[in-house]
């Protein structure tokens, strides 16, 4: 006995020393997760009820098999949901698990070496091969013990009949009880046993949580409309007001809108006030750019006098949610050179050599009238917090989708932090990305927290070009983490495709954003009214709101408010206009002609487009009809909800015609 | 005084409470690294003189320059060189470096914003729009003055001869020191200098560093030879010995090759010894199997007393050494029942319920001559450590090379741990993984540490296989860890392509073989003579020597001899041939001529053969010329190293033609 343990303690000294793994017996390799991002880095983005399929390369050496799982959690579980995982080749599994509130989930993977299985499968052949299987089913008994032992309610006794059945089968006389045993042994309710009570010894755990950032329903299907509250008056000349703008909300919601978007609604600077269209000189009186934020009067937390008072913004974010609107704010970090921060904190800014701030420059051109916020200030910290204050205050007004302006000038640290603090307090925030810059700066925002960005869609306006794009957002990493927010045109952007007013080309920009993409938005009065005009040689208007106060006849429709009102009832209506990744392209022979299919649940649309503004255009469409179940030679309807015709259509070939100056899109239901 | 200290102190209270990073002015991403495996849990493979490229997205918020730097260093080395990276494209960048001796090196990445490159592209822009950049002048000084105070040598005082000059040329009087001082902020000199003593503040650096295994070049470039010693007797009937090898080394030397790989060398059980053609029961005076190791002369540190002495043995590696050879010795963790570690360690086998050791089955076929060693037991440790003093003592004999036997069903944590505990003090060991199984158990065996890898080859037999395989080898992330090493056959495999015995079909196999792998091996004299029998129905031979003792007629010489010892000689010759990632297919539209350049150096090589082993194929070739340097119109001459033709061939395409019955390939070396 003394010798044993002598012998004991000195192995254990050399195993010391021998640089041994925990367990050896870890057998079990699990990598090559979808999704994850950059090794775990970043969250995966979700909104409730969404289904997150997940795969895994598990296998392990030799012959045995394996049993693996995907383990779930939300922050507030105490305990792991298991998920059994399933096979589905080459040495890959998967599973999906549905994410049912807000908040971070965190997921990883368990795999182990399933004896017991491998047992069963050892017997099952030894048996097809006429072999006597005394010894495997003694074996079968140690397994049947050791799950009795974990066993729960009526599973208990059946397995201790089990185990007593394989002891029983395994002795020479017992005929009778060996077929039994042979037969219970390759049973499915012996399977089913085994996956309820596993062994799990040595299990091999994956090395990293990652995690999922569930927001709320809004993040993943919103619709937006932006307008400045200073044109809102209805009588031309007046500045308009906050009390101005709730009066145009029943208009609004009746199109069906409900997110109400307001660029800066702050006091605004008189230093180096640009004039109308930009000009580097402003008149008197001229009312200067929201985006030169800051006065005497107060800066990121103060209101413009001329369009109310902080409780008049208050009663317009209620009354707006009493017409199903939420109203977002638009941060953009930089100030006039009134704004109080210049006064209180000049080290937040850059200094020229001479002392004086620095204010903002595209060389050769000069921006007077903002200076930049300097991120690589030695009091950053200060700097940041402010801007974390700035944002809970916003929010404590009621405030809880913010868009950002230019977020890509600022560093992506500093979004990651404020994005993830202001989100302890208030975790139904939603932040939107203003940035149109390159691919992988737009990328990394929205890793760091931006639960909406905005896209190359306002440039993307043929067929190719649009299926590539949405091939890009919805089939790569990025359908992951970037929720894409489509808008034909913005305050800033007056794009080239839409500069001649033709009306057909407005509604193709208008179709194609609301129903590829689940959150969308327009410039509000602008865009419905099909304004066109462009600042000469520029993406820009002429007489941009940016600049002046513009009188808007808000009480003018036309056939394309019409179709937004239409459209956006058919988004409400139809799940499948709710989600952006369940899309499909369809083949057309023709480069004009887009068809893509959009499938939730039972809900199945068919969008065909065309994509020619000025031609008639037929064609034969391929129904994806192995996604819809549909026979070759079945008959099924096609019901055309924006013009209520009905077609009969049969297996997967089927014509379509568009003219655009009639209505270039079919939004077919189809009906099987 | 004291009232700002109490700021201060707050402040930095409020601060700590705040999350903040530890820099947020740290600004830089660095991200999507190539090559790194599997987030950096696993080394990427080199060899001395490879040169390693690298790439990167690195990038940062808003309109700034940045720099950045690759950092590399050697285990050995103290501190990191630095190699500077160049943008590709798109946020991409790049660098390369090479590796000069074997051990582990570390990689990693650092990039800063680069203030001083922005400002001297600030300085351009606004030169070219004219504008007077006293100021900016002044900013410049300041950066000259950092600059110079790291500066070494000459470039102190250039440094401080350059913020003077700023400074004056900011002086309003001052034209002709402006005009000097805006021509040296443009100029190159002033980025070189820049370059050399960048700021590197708030640099970002990559998380983790990155290890790149280097083992000496024998694991990049080996040509293997695979003998039974038993059959090495040049007298029919008698044991072949070690001093019967060394005989043969003379001409295996001569044929080219350098890795003579011997079947294991132990004492071979008595108990259930398998007979000739794998008969379950052998005669008495049957040689037995060298993988049933062990017997009551001792295990896998003993020597079959057949074949000789352990000096013997070690007299054959000394004299393989003289003829530039390595001896290979054969790993394969199994034994017979009389092993001594059946006897002495029954604790590392499986029992049967009825407390005998389990043999091996694979059922429902069953191996009562194998005991397979129990790696779940308990006492794994003192198994693996056993494990490692094995290899420890083959080392010690002077092995520097070990095939193993189906690695693929022990452990991967088992090989990571003994692979590299045991290169810890040999680092010259090359491991060959024999795994004929899985693609993902392959891989992961070549991701934890074996050096060399058996591959598919053996059964990709017509042009678009191999064109596929070799891009999965070649192109992939496979082309950083997975060193293939191609066997046309082995003592295992006799595949069925070959079982014809048809000449050209020998010739061809060889010649992919040895041309497209810089590893290659052949099962010696079996396949030089084109042994080709079947066992019936079998990718096996018939009368296999792995269950008794050949007589080979070591004398025999024919065309594919001939061809090995030219081929071997080419491989000596043409750096192209010692590494296998250099490779390019060449367009031929024709199903079954196929060609590929490999180019190292100065060292241009084409290759083109014959897939169709029974039908002349002609066919034009593109040549990629673009590659080469080669304009369209530009005459240059090829040169067969096979049967020295000249051809002059001119621009991209040029005509093929070859017929199997002459010679399947021609090995073209491009002379531009």
């Amino acid at each position: 006995m003394a010798t044993r343990t002598k012998t004991s303690k000195s192995a254990a000294a050399a195993y010391k020393l021998a640089n041994l793994p925990v367990d050896g017996r870890t057998r079990v390799v699990i990598e090559r997760v979808t999704p994850e991002l950059d090794g775990g880095r970043f969250p995966i983005k979700a909104v409730p009820g969404d289904t997150i399929p997940v795969e895994a390369d598990i296998f392990l050496d030799g012959h045995d098999k394996l049993a693996a799982r995907l383990l779930v959690k939300h922050a507030d579980d105490p305990d792991w949901t298991e998920v059994p995982m399933v096979f589905i080749n080459n040495d890959r599994w998967g599973a999906a698990f549905s994410v049912e509130k807000p908040g971070l989930y965190s997921y990883t993977f368990e795999a182990w070496v399933d004896h017991i299985a491998s047992w069963q499968h050892e017997v099952s052949l030894k048996v097809a091969a006429g072999q006597r299987i005394t010894s495997e089913l003694k074996a079968g008994a140690v397994f049947a013990d050791g799950m009795a032992e974990k066993a729960e309610g009526d599973d208990k006794p059946t397995l201790e009949w089990v185990a007593g059945l394989f002891r029983e089968g395994a002795e020479e006389y017992n005929e009778i009880q060996y077929n039994e045993a042979i037969r219970v042994a390759q049973s499915e309710q012996f399977t089913d046993l085994l996956n309820r009570y596993p062994e799990r010894q040595h299990a091999s755990r994956f090395g990293r949580e990652l995690i999922i950032d569930v927001d709320r329903p809004k993040a993943g299907f919103s619709t937006w409309y932006c307008l400045f509250p200073r044109s809102a008056s209805q009588e031309p000349g007046r500045h308009g007001t906050f009390r101005d703008v709730e009066k145009l909300l029943p208009r609004i919601e009746a199109m069906g809108f409900d997110v109400l978007y307001l660029p800066p609604i702050h006091p605004i600077g008189q230093a180096f006030r640009k004039g109308k269209n930009n000009n580097v000189m402003s008149e008197p009186g001229e009312p200067g750019v929201p985006y030169g934020i800051g006065s005497e009067l107060g800066g990121h937390t103060a209101i413009h006098p001329e369009l109310g008072t902080l409780d008049d913004f208050k009663h317009l974010i209620a009354i707006a949610k009493n017409h199903g609107m939420e109203v977002a704010m638009d941060l953009a970090i930089q100030v006039s050179p009134d704004h109080p921060w210049a006064k209180d904190h000049p080290e937040w800014f850059k200094k020229r050599p001479d002392g004086t701030i620095q204010y903002a420059e595209n060389p050769p051109k000069k921006y007077q009238d903002i200076y930049p916020v300097y991120f690589e200030t030695d009091d950053w910290q200060s700097l940041w917090i402010e801007m974390k204050e700035t944002m809970l205050t916003w929010a404590s007004w009621g405030v809880r989708i913010i868009r950002v302006d230019n977020p890509h000038t600022k560093p992506f640290q500093f979004w990651e932090w404020l994005i993830s603090e202001v989100k302890k307090v208030y975790p139904d925030l939603i932040f939107l990305a203003e940035a149109f810059t390159k691919p992988k700066v737009m990328q990394q925002l929205a890793k760091r927290g931006f639960a909406q960005s905005y896209t190359y869609f306002t440039w993307r306006n043929n067929k190719r070009e649009l299926e590539e794009y949405m091939t890009e957002l919805t089939q790569t990493e990025m359908k992951s983490y970037y929720r894409p927010n489509f808008w034909p045109t913005t305050h800033d952007i007056n794009p080239y495709i839409l500069q001649s007013g033709h009306e057909p080309q407005f509604l193709i920009r208008y179709l194609l954003a609301a129903t590829l993409s689940s959150n969308y938005g327009i410039y509000g009065p602008s865009f419905e009214l099909m304004e066109h005009l462009p600042f000469p040689g520029k993406e820009e208007y002429i007489d941009s709101e940016k600049y002046e106060i513009r009188h808007w006849d808000w009480n003018r429709t036309n056939r394309l408010t019409y179709l937004i009102g239409l459209v956006n009832r058919l988004r409400r209506e139809n799940p499948a206009l709710q989600t952006t990744n369940n899309l499909t392209f369809c083949r057309i022979d023709d480069d004009a002609l887009m068809g893509y299919l959009k499938v939730t649940g039972n809900n199945r649309l068919l969008m065909v487009i065309n994509t020619d503004a000025y031609n008639r255009r037929a064609a034969m469409i391929q129904v994806p009809t192995w996604q819809l179940g549909i026979a070759d030679d079945q008959e099924y309807t096609v019901f055309d909800l924006l013009t209520g015709a009905y077609y009969t259509w049969k297996g997967q070939w089927n014509y379509v015609e568009l003219d655009p100056y009639l209505l270039p899109m079919h939004l077919l239901k189809i009906e099987v």
